[in-house]
């Protein structure tokens, strides 16, 4: 028994915004949340709200899951009287590839349908001609549903039939942010030692962002072509400029946690033979 | 005697595109390099030879030095005769800062003046609109070089009298460089063992770079003022993915060395109660 055009379930930062946008986009919208405060007010700004998860699947013929994490899905799909039933389930947790399968695997046994979204913004970046999210999943499903994740985000990434690649090429992304913010911040010591503005430092490194996006868009070429003929920087520049970062932090007091690995890591490469190679050669020793 | 608008001291990859930029907007250059081979070919470009260093200062109102390193530069201003007289040395050398603060130094003792430049691109992109050049020493030498360097690259960034900020602040963003490139390598491993496609990846990187870079540009200016207050990113979030980045390297067999490395961080930082205010707090476990 199908009341509105989308389910959404979890109503967090992410799920509030999500379910209003969907509103916004002229369509019928059913609630469901762990708790039931987000549910009151999601209501009176003219939601459904179903009474569990059984129902809130049920009213629907897609369902998008926005929660907390693995476990909160896992509690989810689990809850009684849960199915498809030739419904669509949307996932749009932050999970883990594994996840991603489980979810796939239960949407098949349930004789319904599965996407699993990454999405690479925050809230208030949401429903943008160039909000990113990642989706991956079963073609037949991802062309029927295009549209309507469209309403959501304009920066979609279609990665194929395996449901997990979404949630691995959102850890892939992570490590790199997660490798520029740590570097970044040891950058800022750096700054700070010498009395330099920080600010200044944030908007030189957003300012060279683009050329660097594309050096890491050329090494992620080389390395899928397993080539490592030099093209763009060599590995050698690199050995010397780690070792410099490494030889400040020493030489100035600050800690060398992150500069030892970087300089170990590239002193490693150039030990392996590679100082003559591409930098992105550096994933030989990196495995 | 001055027989030449602009000194090129160094004929590497880079003093030659150097040289070929000021002969492309009509200048007379002279050049001087430690082995002839690189000299004979500028000279059949239409350069002027100095036989020595002293020389080669002596040919020009403006010499421009880029070299191999600290060492090199060291070398080249003991060179015997070599002096100033009301010249101006200006440094495109990849520098450390103290070698910044003795090339101020060498320059007020031999009656000249100094900048200091740090160059954040290749070769080949210079000469550009957008070609980002960091720039530090005396204003007024500033203000009379500024169109000369502006020929070289024209994304120069001038950070003021300290002739040693522009090195300092080129080392901190190639920390953010070099963390940038080990989380995208490793990153590379996630994406390589899930049967992703690597090129993809990069491309993806690429892609979300710009509001990466608007995040890091934000981070600066909170590290800057010094209140963590959560505007963007609560650390809490950052302890979990990084958490979720080293579990999955273990799970998968990956190396857990960057991981490691970023979630210990992030963990620190939580357990010194900094969980809830803005990611960039990771900086006061960092230093």
């Amino acid at each position: 028994m199908q009341t509105s055009d989308v389910t959404v379930v979890g109503l967090g930062a992410m799920g509030v915004t999500i379910a209003g946008l969907f509103r916004a986009n002229g369509m019928r919208v059913t609630v469901w949340n762990r708790s039931a405060t987000r549910v009151a007010e999601e209501v009176a700004r003219g939601a459904l709200a179903a009474p569990d998860v059984a129902s809130a699947f049920a009213a629907s013929p897609v369902i998008v899951m926005c929660v907390s994490n693995d476990d909160a899905v896992d509690t989810i799909l689990a809850a009684p009287g849960a199915t498809l039933a030739g419904r669509t389930l949307i996932q749009l947790t932050t999970i883990s590839p594994e996840s991603a399968r489980r979810g796939a695997r239960w949407a098949r046994e349930h004789d319904g349908h599965f996407l699993a979204g990454a999405i690479q913004a925050a809230p208030s970046q949401m429903g943008h001609p160039d909000t990113p999210v990642l989706v991956s999943g079963d073609r037949a499903t991802w062309d029927a549903q295009r549209a309507l994740l469209e309403t959501l985000a304009g920066g979609l990434v279609y990665l194929g039939d395996d449901p997990a690649a979404a949630a691995t090429m959102d850890l892939a992304t992570l490590s790199w942010v997660y490798g520029a913010m740590i570097g970044f911040v040891h950058g800022a010591t750096i700054a700070q030692k010498e009395g330099l503005d920080v600010a200044t430092y944030g908007r030189i490194v957003r300012d060279i962002g683009p050329s660097f996006g594309a050096f890491f868009q050329h090494e992620g070429a080389v390395i899928q072509s397993g080539d490592f003929t030099v093209s763009e920087s060599p590995l050698r520049i690199s050995v010397d400029a780690t070792a410099r970062l490494l030889e400040t932090a020493r030489a100035s007091g600050l800690s060398t946690e992150f500069p030892a690995l970087a300089a170990g890591i590239f002193a490693r490469a150039a030990r392996a033979g590679l100082a003559d190679r591409e930098a992105a050669a550096i994933i030989e020793v990196m495995r």
